[in-house]
C-alpha cells in the first residue's frame, strides 16, 4: 500500500448504518493512504431507499461555521477535494464557495466533483442545486456522474451517439472540465453498435459501460470505456464508492504509455474492477440471506408492508468492511482496464 | 484478520478535521473486520484543544430521531456497542435509555462504556452527566475510564493503594461492573512501590500504568497491570483509540490460560501495545515538522498567540492513517501483556 502525504476532504451525506455517502468513500480512502476531513452535510440514520430515516440536515450556516473554524486554525489544507451529496442549493453555494477558495490556492488540488443530483430518471435533490453544480462544474478536475445527471447538467437526453458526443463536448468545451468519467450507462444497442470491437461484450447478459474522457489542447478528447456486467436489483452507495476509488487512483504527474491509457482511464480501471467486485460480495451475500429479507421491488406490497422493502435495502448494503482486501489490493486480479476508443469522435451517429 | 460478523454501533464525538472520538475508533474497528453503525453526538471542525472549533452539538431530540428511525427499520441490532463522549445530561440520558433497551433485548451485547468526561483532573462535560453515567455502569460489560474518570465516579481520591482498591471495589460491588481498564494512571511512587517485581520498570524514565480487574463470582477481582513509557507533551484522541481497540481484542468466549490471562487482559494488552506504536510514530513524525509547528505548550504565549497551541495540537494529530498495519497486525511484535498481579488485594497500603 502506498503511504501518501496527501489528504482528502470530503464532504457528502452521513448515515449511522450501511454504507452510502461518506460512509461508502471515507474508508477506502483512509484504506488506501489517504487522510481524510469528514464534512456531513446530512445526518441520517440510514439511505433514503429504506422509505423512512431520521435524522437533519446541516445548514449552510453550520457548513459555514465548521468552514470558518477550519479556515481561522489553518487546517483547510487538502491536497485533494471531494464533493457528493448536498441536498439543497444554500448549502451548495457554501460548498462551491470553499472550492473555489481552494482551488486559487492551491491550482493543482485535484478536485473530484460528484455532481450527486439524482438516478435513473429521478432526481433526488432540490432542482436549484443543478445550476449551482452547473458553475462549479469549471472548478473540477474531474467528474463522475452517472448517465441522468450526465443529462441534467447537460440537457442532452442520451439516446445515440450524437448526443453522446454533444453531453461530452458541452462539458469539456463550454464548462471546462478536463475529465469525465461517466460511470455507468446501460449498454442499449445504440451504444453496443457503436463500440470497437474489443470492448464489446461477447454474451447476452446486461452491461453496464464506463466512459472515461480526458480533454486535450489541441484536438477532442482522448475516450477509453470498459464494460461491466450489470448485477440484478438496486445497490446503494455505488457512485460513492465509485467516485472515492477513482479519485484515490488518479495519479496525474504519472507516466503512462501514451494513447493506451490516461491517468484518469487508468483509475477508472481500478474504480471499476474494485466496485464491481465489491459489488460481487454483496450480491453473493444477499442470496444468502433468508427470503423475507430479499423479497424483489414491489411498490404495492412494499407500499402495505414498509418493513418489506427495509429488509431488502438492509440485506443489499454493500459489504466494504467485508472486501477491504478488495479495496486494498493493488495488484488486481481481473482488472477490467478500459480499452482506448480511438474512433469515437470520428463516429457519426 | 479475521472477519466477523460483529457490528459495532458507536456513539461519539465527530471531528472533521484529525483524530478524536469516532474519527480515532471507528476506522480502527473496521480495519479489524468491524461493521460499525456511526452516531454522530457533535459535529465539530477540530476537537477543544485547537482552542478555538466551529460546529454543533445533536440535541437529544435528533438523537432520538435518528435512533427511532433506526428501531421502526429493524436497524438496531448490534453485537456491541460503544459509547464515548456526550456532551450533556439530555443526549446523555438518550444515549442510557438506548443501552437499557439494547442489553434488555440481546443480554450477550458486550458494551464497552467509556465515561468520557475529562483527563488531568479538568471535567470537560457538563457536570450534570456524572450521575447519569454512575447510573448507566451496571448496563456496561466494560469500562475504560482515565484516573481522573474513576475518581470522578468513585468519589475516591486516587493517592495510594487503599484508595485504589476501593475505587475497584465501589466499581465491581456497587456499580456491578464485571471488568475494568483504566487505561493510564501515572505510575507515581506508591505505585511503583506497590507493583510486584515483574512488572516495574528498571529504568528511570517515565511511566504510566494500565491496569486491568475482572470481578469474579466467589472472591476479590482478578488483577493485572503493565506499565508503558509516558511520551512527552499531549496527545488527543488517545483514549478513544485505546478504547476502540480494547473493544475490537475483548473476546469473551475464547479459552485462555487461567490467571495468566484474562479476555480483559489479552484486549488490553493488545489495545495498550498498538497504541503505543500508534503515538511512538505519531511522536517520530511530529518532532520531524518545522519548529513553529511544535512549540511547547506556553499557556501565556499561547494566549497571545493563538495559532502557535493551533499549529502544535495539528502536528500531534494521531497517525492512525499511515499506523493503519500497526492496528490490522494480529502479530504484534514487542505485545506488552499485562501480568497478573496476584497480591493486588492482599497488600496493605
Amino acid at each position: 500500500m502506498a503511504l501518501t502525504a496527501e489528504r482528502v476532504l470530503s464532504i457528502q451525506s452521513h448515515v449511522v448504518f450501511g454504507y452510502v455517502g461518506g460512509k461508502a468513500a471515507v474508508f477506502p480512502l483512509q484504506c488506501l493512504g489517504y487522510d481524510v476531513d469528514v464534512v456531513n452535510t446530512v445526518h441520517f440514520s440510514n439511505h433514503a431507499g429504506y422509505g423512512r430515516s431520521g435524522g437533519t440536515k446541516a445548514s449552510a450556516g453550520e457548513l459555514n461555521a465548521i468552514i470558518e473554524s477550519m479556515e481561522f486554525n489553518e487546517l483547510l489544507a487538502p491536497t485533494r477535494l471531494l464533493t457528493g451529496y448536498v441536498p439543497g442549493a444554500e448549502g451548495l453555494s457554501a460548498i462551491a464557495g470553499l472550492a473555489r477558495k481552494l482551488k486559487e490556492r492551491r491550482p493543482e488540488m485535484i478536485y473530484l466533483l460528484d455532481p450527486v443530483m439524482g438516478d435513473a430518471g429521478r432526481l433526488y435533490v432540490a432542482a436549484d442545486v443543478i445550476p449551482v453544480y452547473r458553475e462549479m462544474l469549471p472548478l473540477a478536475t474531474l467528474i463522475a456522474p452517472n448517465w441522468f445527471e450526465v443529462e441534467t447538467l447537460t440537457q442532452v437526453p442520451l439516446n445515440d451517439l450524437a448526443s453522446l458526443q454533444r453531453a461530452l463536448r458541452i462539458l469539456h468545451d463550454e464548462y471546462h472540465v478536463p475529465n469525465v468519467v461517466l460511470s455507468s450507462i446501460p449498454l442499449k444497442p445504440w451504444l453496443f453498435e457503436a463500440l470497437p470491437q474489443s470492448i464489446r461484450p461477447t454474451d447476452d447478459s446486461e452491461y453496464l459501460l464506463c466512459i472515461s474522457s480526458s480533454s486535450t489542447p489541441n484536438s477532442t478528447s482522448i475516450v477509453h470505456a470498459q464494460c461491466v456486467p450489470l448485477l440484478p436489483g438496486y445497490f446503494s452507495g455505488v457512485g460513492d464508492l465509485f467516485s472515492a476509488l477513482l479519485l484515490a487512483h488518479f495519479h496525474p504527474g504519472t507516466q503512462l504509455c501514451g494513447k493506451e491509457e490516461t491517468p484518469v482511464s487508468y483509475a477508472a480501471s481500478h474504480a471499476l474492477s474494485k466496485t464491481h467486485a465489491v459489488l460481487c460480495i454483496t450480491h453473493q451475500h444477499s442470496e444468502t440471506l433468508p427470503e423475507e429479507e430479499r423479497q424483489p421491488t414491489d411498490d404495492e406490497k412494499d407500499a402495505s408492508e414498509p418493513l418489506r422493502r427495509t429488509r431488502r435495502m438492509r440485506g443489499r448494503e454493500l459489504r466494504l468492511i467485508q472486501g477491504q482486501d478488495i479495496i486494498r489490493g493493488t495488484s488486481l486480479k481481473d482488472c477490467r482496464r478500459l480499452q482506448p476508443w480511438e474512433a469515437f469522435w470520428d463516429l457519426k451517429a
